[in-house]
């Protein structure tokens, strides 16, 4: 049964399985269940393919009012347990592009639109909203086809004030942008008081006092994860592709495979709850050429990346919802694991009870100054990781370009040179006419050489700076955080000064604003360990690569150099 | 006294000295005494300075005639003897700038302006006239400002008309292009016995049969010759500058210094004198910052060059005013050789008299497609000469420009890194820091060298392309000879054959045809046998350079590596 929709949204097609559609054109659609979101039709323009259910209204044949007021209804955001739309004259529900929706109906084993999906509907700045298929299109960085210009992800933070206002009476003013990240994240309520204490925590994050500070307490179960053999997956009668990764955590013997957006799940449960905690966005979705070798390599070593990021991290490594993504194989505990991490209650301000902290007195002025210090090593680090990646994405593109270009030129100079010489046999040397041909096949050789070595040391040097670029962006908002408790302190301290707030409750803040400034500590003394490291060894193997690069080019120059020498 | 003049045509200034004129513009005068063709005045904008006096009519103050047809009269082309210019009018001798005039007044020793001087009217074609001072701008080559399109002087072809005229009875016809350069070099003349066998010849070059055919005899005393210590010299109150060189031949225990000007006076003596053979062009003139180090530089490499190329020629190597170019340091005595060498009457068609060929016998046949396989190999060899020089010239272009800019954009991200790394002191290591800021200055210091490379290889190459150039663009011309004479031979075989002219005179024909395709075949001979050597040390010694180059990256990027290794 063919069924005609109208456009509601232009779509611009980026994939060739997909076609473009304009506002108000008229299409005609194949089957009106949508898989992943997205339905098959053809366009006035008579292409066929593919298009975002969310992107048009479905025209009921039964219905003769006109287009623009007749019965619509979402295609594709009531799963497939509704192949049949109910009929909702004047409705006015058709789902914006960027609405939250998970619709994964061939994918039998990771069924995500069930009703406990949080529907993520509260956050205006969240980037990844309506991109839980690997295709949506609904929320393209501007930036996302400049290779130069990276992708940063805001983090994304929790709206608490729901919790705040449940209780009433307190004192302390609240801040009235209600959008602050101090406030978006629960930290104010946290600060204030205003998350009650829950009866039985079952997690719990310990921070010690280190050589340089507060510190997360290690992991007691360290462990590593590989990531591998991306591989090319089908659906969809073979028109959907997807690439599935194989990912073996070292403390167990068994792999899973996950496609990318199970780590995009995994990392807005990870947005969702860590406070405090700077969590690396993954890298970034590429609109064209996905299943391009390149890409797909490119992907899986960020994918790598980001995960030695995930499993050094003390807190991050023990989160219930990652254990859960590293080790289930089943679908039926698939479900049950993503369910019980959606109703996770330890999130955002609730976060915050979870931490252990050391008894150690430490001067709120001193944690404000070494917070501000960090404030400006990270402002200054974030400059120079964007100079050095714009310097090392600009080397890349002359040793494919320039480089590998005039090495060839001057090769297939020589070899020019040398089949002129060889016009005058009885004038000319063969062997010389072999040397210089040499020449020119080496040079050529070299132009191939240069073009290949960022492969080899540029681009990981590139996959790391990502790396780093996601850390750094979440900061500020991170920093943000404390100066808002730092604030509330001192406000609570006049108060109680000025006999307006009991003492205990003014102690009180001051205590969970402790709280607050040992986690982002111990946050930051995290990102300087791995930073020392991480930093070290990409610039040894930067080294490393440069060095036996640059001694293949002599090499290939001495082998070269030697043809002349029996001439 | 200053004196009114009137410009005959637009000078474009080119060195701070000098001043732009424009056609018909009027000019104040200093000194109506011209220096090495050079006057001193004062444009209509109110600029001083110098530009040359073929380009400006004098106007004599006692004539009170308009400006168009006033009397008028050529600076300069008089020389110092008659300083003041006889009153002509309607004279319409004003020299054009490019007709040959030699100025040299107070070069005390090197007085060119006498009588004797050839001046060289019959030639429209000739690249150098006019360009005997070192500033003539009056035959720029189009292209002298473009690095990447070098200057190719023509080789010049007396025209031995009046030769060949002064010979009633010639039966065989004469080529209608008389500007031909079989016409103008005199070998048409030749062939055809119009040049009469002088009494004594005092000059013998022997052409002898070698293992690959006929070939040059060795020089009995063959010489090496250097050029060293560029030393700028001033005249002319200091305005005007030259360069002398110290020319040091290896048979001689003295130097002589010798001026650009020498250079080219020897030159053309040599295109002159010498048909058949293919002599090669100085070093291109450069119109803006003569004196600039790399420009001085380059002169040299390429005097040099130019210096092996005569000194290895057996037949230009033992002219006569070759030696008196190298020997002679007395002024009187150079003047006198100087007369002499321009009185040579062995030159152009005469010179052809000097050879003694072998008596073997070569069918012209044979000959003939000799010459024509290396007329293909000449410009397949011309064409791929091109194509290096030009691969060579970018890719010097780009060590200076991308290549050193990459590199120094990655080293200062380096060192930013760095920077951002040491503002927070108790959690980065020292060692570290440092180490990535030495990697900074490591990169920098490798684009540096980057960009000081070409000085090593590339320049060197290019060096010797350039003189290559200029051997091969005189091969056209030679080979026409070649080609002329054969056609003659064919015309009067025929017309022997056809009994319209003696058996006899067909026979010198081809006898005097012999003589030319012997001396043909030696100067391709002695080309090859150059050019294997050449070419053969050229790729050695650039590839020497290169792996010297690489090998020097390699060690500063392990040195850098090593100050990782302590951390």
């Amino acid at each position: 049964m063919s069924v005609k929709a109208k456009a509601i949204y232009t779509f611009q097609s980026e994939n060739k399985e997909e076609i473009s559609i304009q506002e108000n054109e008229e299409l005609v659609i194949f089957d009106e269940h949508s898989v992943d979101g997205w339905l098959q039709g053809v366009n006035s323009r008579g292409e066929k393919g593919l298009f975002p259910a969310s992107y048009v209204e479905i025209l009921r044949q039964r219905s003769n009012s006109n287009l623009t007021d007749s019965s619509i209804s979402p295609a594709g955001s009531l799963g497939n347990d509704s192949p049949h739309f109910p009929s909702t004259p004047n409705s006015t529900t058709s789902f914006l592009p960027n609405q939250g929706y998970y619709d994964d109906d061939d994918d039998d084993w990771d069924d995500w639109d069930d009703s406990s999906t949080v529907v993520e509907d509260d956050d205006p700045d969240h980037p990844r909203r309506g991109s839980g298929g690997p295709n949506g299109h609904a929320h393209h960085s501007p930036n996302s086809n400049n290779p130069n210009v990276h992708y940063r992800a805001k983090p994304r933070m929790e709206r608490q004030d729901s919790i705040s206002s449940s209780r009433k009476g307190s004192v302390v003013g609240r801040n009235l942008n209600r959008f602050s990240s101090f406030v978006r994240s629960g930290v104010e309520a946290f600060v204030l008081g205003d998350v009650p204490m829950m009866a039985k925590i079952a997690e719990s994050y310990t921070i010690e006092i280190g050589p340089k500070g507060p510190q997360w307490k290690e992991s007691p179960q360290p462990f590593s994860c590989s990531i591998e053999d991306p591989t090319k997956q089908t659906k969809f009668k073979g028109i959907k592709t997807y690439i599935s990764y194989r990912v073996t955590p070292s403390h167990i013997d068994a792999a899973v495979y996950r496609r990318y957006k199970h780590f995009d799940w995994l990392y807005n449960r990870l947005l969702h709850k860590f406070t405090v905690i700077s969590v690396p966005h993954l890298p970034e979705k590429q609109a064209t050429g996905r299943f391009e070798e390149d890409f797909i390599d490119k992907r899986k070593r960020r994918l790598i990346l980001w995960m030695n990021h995930m499993t050094s991290h003390p807190v991050l490594s023990q989160y219930e919802g990652f254990e859960h993504f590293l080790m289930c194989a089943d679908d039926k505990q698939w479900k049950l694991g993503k369910r019980r991490a959606e109703k996770d209650e330890m999130v955002g301000a609730h976060f915050m009870l979870t931490f252990q902290i050391p008894n150690e007195h430490q001067d709120l002025q001193d944690v404000e100054e070494r917070v501000d210090s960090f404030k400006c090593f990270t402002k200054k680090m974030d400059d120079s990781v964007m100079q050095l990646t714009h310097g090392a994405s600009e080397m890349v593109r002359r040793h494919l370009g320039e480089f590998r270009k005039e090495f060839h030129r001057l090769g297939s100079a020589f070899q020019c040179l040398s089949q002129a010489f060889m016009l005058e046999p009885p004038h000319s040397s063969e062997p010389l006419n072999n040397a210089i041909s040499h020449t020119g096949r080496t040079y050529e050789n070299i132009g191939e050489m240069f073009a290949e070595q960022p492969k080899f040391d540029l681009f990981q040097m590139l996959d790391k700076l990502s790396l780093y670029q996601g850390l750094l962006a979440n900061f500020p908002d991170i920093i943000h955080l404390q100066k808002g408790a730092f604030a509330k302190v001192k406000e609570s301290q006049k108060m109680s000064d000025e006999g307006k707030m009991e003492q205990d409750e003014a102690d009180g803040i001051r205590k969970r604003c402790r709280t607050v400034g040992f986690a982002l500590q111990a946050e930051m003394s995290h990102f300087h360990q791995r930073r020392e490291v991480d930093f070290k060894d990409m610039m040894q193997a930067y080294l490393k690569e440069q060095i036996a690069f640059y001694q293949r080019v002599v090499q290939q120059l001495e082998r070269t150099l030697h043809t002349y020498d029996s001439l």
